[in-house]
């Protein structure tokens, strides 16, 4: 039996990601100018950058991360929560602070901002042009993706896209145009997969199982959209899912494998793409239920639109959405409704 | 019923702690001069520190990190298997890379070692004194820990020391004395905790339920102990677990929290006890199944011996080992049997 999915406000969000991702492009057109920032990146006064955030504003700071080691750049990500109580030694005048937070108003945001108090320049990243964070930072990108019900989507895709803009408007502004289109092609992608949700999701309940214990593995940029999968699993589905790269999987929790167990292996860039492979093989020669999550899965739910690079992360998300929706139809709820959570996590 | 303890080479490994972490301490006296390392931190030669590992060799470098951190210096922490493949851009002549592997041959360690090729120094961590790092590194520290069956335990607690070591060698070599005599009182309240395994697998295993979502929350120095809990529940027990910082839980996660979820809240350090507790008070309030580990805790099993500061680490870690030995025993299995899994891990 097919189970039924309740359509509500999450699903409505999940489905406007496309048209978020296409505001968020339209509004950094007026995003704020970095000249300052560029010109203290380039002459080396800068001379390191810590990425900040809660939750999937946290994970998606993943790709900007890689990006900016890969062209030699001293650059961390932090939670932070430990930031602010047990790393509070980053914030100096050398180091550029990018702290990205949907409502612009979490509790650890508001403890930055007062610990930091001019010790280390911050871009703000919000969604919430008037928050604490956009007035407080030195300089505030909008996400401009609209009013979201509960779990992050709109807002992810959105802070995706605000951080890489970030990265060429410091780096490489004359190369941003090409990017900017890339990003609008992935819109339409977007779109084309979102389009055949029903089917994606009734295929996912079929294959799926809430009781089977869950993880999401992949490597270098994937890593944004795995562990975002952990977080949303348990918040839009209630559903245990952990996420790790593919490399400490084999360290350990491979011993897990077997028939109570569900893996998605995001097949990620091409650098690391076969080496992922040979782990999914495993996992399925081992009597997992594996998936393979990339352009070239048997799946049309783990089949991904073809895309250009940075357009990765937006698309991978997007299964793992529609998992949460089959395994709360599975147990019979709304997905992404909150019993507990809150859209502002206003406690430490 | 009380469930059967199988009592094999794992949990020999685990009772041989105390053993481990004094050998440690020993060849710790004989480990490398690292003068020329410390000058070149002192110059400024060395900017960076990049620590790196895979597995339990990975969370062991936490609390260095932040000791670092702490002081002001630029250090991160990637995994090897991330470095090599999605970040080399670290790799160079003014980083230093502290590398942690107990047999010194995992895959990862050995594509690190080819692929760096006197680009980056390196300080090897290693059990094993003739391994590919031993021999590889411009220094090697030993961990002398002893020969260990499956599951990282005794080569766990003796990185913990040795990377604690590594911290005073390299800023502050005339104040090892004092951290090393905390560290031998350390090796006795192991003993003090761990003499009375019985009594605390025994009442672990009547706490405990294997089909319960399993959560281990921390901050600061405590998501070492959080992290290699992920780890090893599912390699030695064989049950999903899932760590995370305390903050990161509320930014979704909670929502989970109900009768059939058990978490785990570290006390940890004094600067964030008492959110920690407000965290578990909250757990408790759900009805999820919530313990608290610190040395005020009401469970005997969960409850630290008095210490010192650095010893944090190697105390925390114990609890959680009772909770494998306790949850392999109530599915009926020897803790710490591989089935899929291998001390060395030779695919990447």
């Amino acid at each position: 039996m097919k189970p039924a999915v309740i359509e509500g406000a999450y699903l409505r969000d999940l489905l406007a990601q496309p048209a978020a991702v296409t505001a968020t492009l339209t509004a950094l057109n007026h995003g704020p100018d970095l000249a300052r920032f560029r010109a203290a990146f380039t002459s080396g006064q800068l001379q390191r950058v810590v990425l900040t955030g809660m939750g999937s504003s946290y994970t998606a700071l993943h790709p900007l991360q890689l990006q900016w080691v890969r062209a030699g750049r001293t650059v961390v990500r932090v939670e932070t929560s430990e930031l602010v109580h047990h790393q509070p030694g980053w914030l100096t005048p050398e180091t550029l602070v990018v702290a990205v937070s949907q409502s612009g108003a979490s509790a650890e945001i508001i403890r930055l901002l007062e610990l930091n108090r001019g010790r280390a320049p911050v871009i703000g990243v919000t969604n919430t042009p008037d928050s604490v964070l956009a007035r407080a930072a030195d300089a505030c990108v909008p996400l401009a993706a609209g009013l979201e019900a509960t779990v992050a989507c709109k807002t992810y895709v959105a802070s995706l896209v605000a951080l890489s803009w970030l990265e060429f408007a410091l780096t490489a502004p004359d190369r941003w145009e090409d990017a900017a289109a890339e990003l609008r092609d992935a819109a339409n992608a977007m779109g084309d997969y979102l389009v055949q949700w029903r089917e994606h999701v009734g295929s996912l309940a079929a294959l799926l199982g809430r009781e089977r214990a869950t993880f999401f593995l992949g490597r270098g940029v994937s890593l944004a959209a795995a562990d975002t999968a952990g977080l949303i699993m348990k918040e839009a589905a209630r559903c245990p899912a952990e996420s790790s790269s593919c490399a400490a999987f084999r360290h350990g929790p491979l011993e897990l494998l077997g028939p109570a167990t569900q893996v998605v292996v995001f097949a990620g860039e091409a650098l690391t793409l076969e080496l992922n492979r040979r782990l999914w093989r495993e996992c399925c020669a081992a009597g997992a239920h594996a998936w393979w999550c990339g352009v070239d899965s048997a799946q049309p739910a783990f089949r991904l639109p073809a895309h250009a690079a940075p357009a990765l992360p937006l698309l991978e998300i997007l299964p793992v959405q529609m998992m949460t929706v089959a395994l709360a139809a599975l147990g019979g709820r709304e997905a992404g409704q909150f019993a507990r959570a809150s859209k502002v996590t206003t406690v430490e």
